[in-house]
């Protein structure tokens, strides 16, 4: 496995990799749901290309930056163990010098959820994703369903930007006991951390709910704030059912592929979960 | 020559072209401006692509876009004797589908100038050509120093998101008489063709008093005024003295390179000219 930094460096060990290649951006910190990234990737793909870089201008100006967990070590141990070629990790000061000033923007589908609660994030994310697919190039490039707006606001720039990439979104990676994996997992105290078993715990609910023939979208919001509102640790931020693909709030009965998703502050750690609810006849 | 219009005709005749790959991306209605682009990148490069699009997300609601000239079959056959080896004429519902979302923007260099004066038209600018280059995939792409502010701006872009593109800006061409060619000079009637000459004229006597050594920004400011309130026909719009690389109007005596550029009204067309000072002892 080679480990780069510099755009110069890049460009040379990416002519040196074998096509298509596939690319797993993070921002470090890694868990096995990275990992199934780059594992998807490895099965799909001739060479793989991971980059770790916290990158600052998808944090709002009261969010985690600086105490954002890192390690690099164990990140370039996991990486290699799972079948990386290349691990680019830019400088902030290469990725955004002095006078940068382009910004790459999705504007309906970036409104409500996350980009709701965090103004700018998907701004950041948005134009540091395009930055990373021109430097890197690749074929086929992999973002985890936990995010699951970030993941539809990527596949839409990718469409609407012509990318020649692919984007392949991957399952969500689950603890044992249900919590999904996050590098935020590492903020919570033991008894936030069983706390935080409310969020998959109110989407279980919820969709056994809709399987079992409840279509009417407040009651399905309404089922998982009941089931947040339990948790005395837990606070809702938003509990939303809205189109998967527009992520526009559902008002009526749901006929369409439907996102149920959860942003939940427990103690001061905010997570976000979801599942996707398939039509049923 | 190639012609192709949908994006996935152009992605396989794309993958057929010897590389490295020159792109002259235009707006049609040919003049030897663009011919001259198209003549650099024969030189520079193993295959030329042009594009011809009449992007409607670079006109304000009052301009010209439905009036814009158009005379495609002449185009073609010069680009062909020109020597390019495929032409992409994308149709303007398959670059903006509906429900299209997404926009690439410039801060700073793109405040003052067209851009102050044409609200929107940098953000269709910028947002078309990262579409175009993501599509084309050129390792150089060729615009006219006519748009002065337009290649800084593409050059700023190109370097800010990470394109592995080479922007390369070629010299304005002018008619015998000094009038820079444009497509919309096709507006002028004959008593405004004549008057045209004036912005190529206020520029010259500009540049002449530089380098007899008048430094003062504001005195080259006033010049080119004077020269053009000397034309009945002419209205100017803005007369500008400005850093060439990040277009902040000047103020003071002038030190580094330097763009003297001009919006003009003759009658109801409005034309751009410039020229670049270098700096002198």
């Amino acid at each position: 496995m080679k480990t780069v930094t510099t755009f110069s460096e890049l460009r040379l060990a990416r002519q040196q990799l074998f096509e298509p290649v596939g690319f797993v951006p993070t921002m470090g910190y890694l868990h096995e749901g990275h990992l199934s990234l780059v594992r998807i990737a490895r099965s799909d793909c001739a060479s793989v290309v991971a980059s770790i870089f916290v990158n600052p201008t998808q944090f709002g100006p009261k969010e985690d930056l600086s105490s954002y967990p890192r390690d690099l070590q164990r990140d370039l141990v996991m990486l290699e163990a799972a079948g990386v070629n290349l691990v680019w990790m830019p400088e902030p000061g290469a990725m955004y010098p002095p006078g940068y000033q382009t910004w790459v923007t999705v504007d309906e589908i970036t409104k409500p959820l996350e980009g709701g609660m965090r103004p700018g994030h998907f701004r950041g994310v948005t134009t540091v994703v395009t930055k990373l697919f021109n430097a890197v190039q690749p074929q086929k490039a992999y973002f985890g369903q936990k995010d699951a707006q970030q993941a539809a606001v990527i596949r839409k720039m990718t469409d609407d930007l012509n990318f020649p990439i692919e984007i392949v979104v991957c399952p969500i990676v689950r603890e044992p006991d249900g919590l999904a994996m996050s590098s935020r997992n590492v903020y919570l105290n033991p008894s936030e951390r069983q706390a935080a078993l409310i969020l998959s715990q109110a989407l279980k609910t919820s969709q056994a709910a809709y399987i079992r023939g409840e279509r009417s979208s407040s009651a399905l919001r309404g089922i998982m704030e009941q089931v947040i509102s339990s948790e005395p640790l837990a606070r809702v931020q938003y509990a939303s059912c809205a189109d998967a693909v527009s992520l526009v709030e559902l008002d009526g009965p749901i006929t369409q592929r439907t996102l149920l998703s959860l942003a939940v502050f427990i103690g001061k750690t905010r997570l976000i979960d979801n599942v996707v609810l398939e039509p049923m006849a």
